[in-house]
């Protein structure tokens, strides 16, 4: 059976995932923004961030969204980004096919992460995500230009949002372009948890 | 004891409250944003819609919204759209304060709605709508414009968001324009129904 598609995210309530520029990676807002996920056991050890931390329905969260993901699809930007930050053993465990024009050769990390270079395209890097994936889901991991793409193109099946209770005025905002005379959604889940509010979407067509 | 200062919207998952002209009231994202209410006894009754109606978990927020508001403050342009659309016996049956630059004497509606012109600012149309909602809370009704003057002004001290799962792409954001280095939010209250998700979150200044 094939897997699904879908994205997950946190995002604040005035709808933005990220700063406008790498630099206020570490501005106020954006911490708060992610500050649910810090403290995760699940999240530190696979980020070697150190021993312990929670192990709340937060943390399930974390390791079943995990868990569900056997290939994952991002943009050059976010690998661009992502290459400075991930500790060597690269943080996901499996596939990532990069939408890029830059040619390079696979890139394999410690720890069962290939980076996939893509120059044809999103319909190619999914294909290509799909096959690596088998019955597992395909993540698509960011950044938001590239989940609208996905979006948009209606190859996006479900989706998750960690609502956080943080505005930021300012930033990269998940739905910006998005196709809403295309895409209608269908609320399947909605659980708060002590910092944010997790809600998952089934997308239809229109 | 005074009351507090709140406000309530229907906001969609990219955070839209409004179409952006009057004229697209009628559109289909709109609809969807509102389907949650129309439904409802309560607001069935009120706006003179007919009798009937749900009576769950929906209905009895609506009707808590309502009761806890001794008087409502509120934007011309709202103002204007709804001079158009409220029955005779408009829905509010307290004062109303309406921020505007034009001089206008009291107008009293059946039921018991008052709508006072306040030409002097947010801050006495405030301090009128506090003296006369006495112990109950002031609603600040809308539009997204005056809402954002009076959270970006400190004043609020808590709103409710009836989060719902369409996207609209375009139109009059809720939170365009928020000062976010002033505004700190705590969630304070989060209720899936079945066809949205009530949020509620606590002011804090920054």
């Amino acid at each position: 059976m094939a897997g699904k598609v879908f994205f997950s995210v946190s995002m604040s309530l005035d709808g933005y995932i990220a700063p406008g520029s790498a630099g206020e990676l570490m501005g106020r807002q954006w911490m708060e923004l992610q500050r649910w996920i810090f403290p995760q056991r699940f999240f530190r050890e696979n980020l070697k961030l150190g021993g312990g931390g929670e192990e709340g329905r937060d943390n399930d969260i974390v390791r079943e969204t995990f868990e569900r993901t056997g290939a994952s699809v991002m943009g050059k930007r976010m690998f661009d980004a992502g290459e400075r930050m991930w500790p060597e053993e690269a943080p996901f465990h499996t596939p990532v096919f990069v939408v890029t024009h830059e040619r390079r050769e696979p890139w394999e990390r410690p720890g069962g992460t290939v980076f996939h270079f893509v120059g044809d395209g999103v319909g190619t890097a999914l294909d290509q995500a799909r096959a690596a994936a088998g019955d597992r889901d395909v993540r698509i991991a960011g950044g938001a230009a590239t989940i609208l793409q996905y979006l948009n193109a209606g190859l996006v099946d479900e989706f998750s949002i960690a609502l956080s209770p943080v505005l930021f005025g300012a930033g990269i905002r998940l739905f910006e372009g998005v196709d809403a005379d295309r895409v209608a959604l269908e609320r399947t889940g909605a659980e708060p948890t002590e910092r944010v509010t997790h809600l998952t979407y089934t997308v239809r067509e229109r």
